[in-house]
């Protein structure tokens, strides 16, 4: 298969394209790449990646910001960059990209523990993550020529503790070796409508 | 208790309105209003209906727009319309409202039961319905002095099935009456970061 990933420079990413490579030929798209540079939160952007690329059998986001912050200090504006970024950033590569799959194709997009399992200034997050696995769950009786959606939750990964270990006490992290299994049982499975929980 | 009704002349809000007014004050906001006007798509507007309303002890919102079409057809920009009104609108309310809200008090949005049953043209609904459900799991466990947060996902209603009907062949509709009790459980209950499913 031809495999679209982006967000390929993160640590899920990396790791998803690592499982992919094996069997499929990977594009590895992300707002760093020079050969396939994409910002997911403008649609011009979403539209000039997919032309370059051209038709593909799956397409798979790992892409996406949240704000984090207290609740309480917490503010409309600051809410709207994780609708903008993660949530419309992906909901527009599935949107665009239908058009780009070949038949039987599958898109495979990015939620998160905390749809479920809310922490402290994550109201955002769980917000936009659940709002991804419903997307998903509406998507997928809609999408035309076999085409399907799912969703891969991860837990906190093993690879990020030092940096947000902080807010996920006491969960049990995850290697991203083990997520990016969840992403290739999307691509290669036969599931729609979907959320791989990998907690 | 001091309850403020945003989306009071809709259908649900109505008999939100009625249910609530047997015990309590309501004070009934909408875009059309004359005393309370509020167009919750503008922070400004949102604002501006706190500082005239002051203290509260519940607020409740039945408001919010969204974005009903084909998959096939459906535009980032569409989408966006969901995002910015029945979730980014209510989020407001709530991130706004919990400022104006007596130790003890209540927030209860609306989501819908499209969140986990989706219908054909409706993975805005999906999405939308299922952030709300999201955002409240991460509010709740942040809101300070006692404040709460609910969701309630009602069915179609039975007052709207010459409208929707077509929609929602096979949906057991509810009548507004109904649907609007499961907000007062959420006022006058004692439960935070609930769905309270009416279907």
């Amino acid at each position: 298969m031809k495999i679209l990933v982006i967000g390929a420079t993160g640590a899920i990413g990396q790791a998803v394209a690592a499982a992919l490579a094996v069997r499929h030929d990977v594009i590895a798209a992300s707002r760093s790449s020079t050969a396939y540079p994409v910002d997911i939160t403008r649609h011009e952007s979403v539209q000039a990646l997919f032309e370059r690329v051209g038709r593909v059998d799956a397409i798979v986001s790992t892409a996406g910001g949240l704000h984090f912050g207290p609740l309480g200090e917490m503010t409309a504006a600051q809410f709207k960059i994780g609708l903008h970024d993660k949530l419309l950033g992906q909901v527009d590569l599935a949107l665009t990209g239908q058009h780009f799959l070949n038949d039987g194709g599958s898109i495979t997009l990015t939620s998160g523990i905390v749809a479920e399992e809310p922490i402290a200034q994550g109201a955002n997050a769980s917000a936009v993550n659940s709002a991804l696995e419903g997307f998903a769950r509406g998507a997928a009786i809609e999408l035309a020529r076999g085409i399907r959606i799912n969703v891969v939750s991860p837990n906190v990964l093993q690879e990020s503790m030092d940096v947000y270990g902080a807010f996920f006490r006491g969960f049990e992290a995850v290697p991203a070796s083990r997520v990016a299994q969840a992403y290739v049982r999307s691509v290669e499975g036969a599931q729609t409508g979907r959320t791989y929980k990998v907690w």
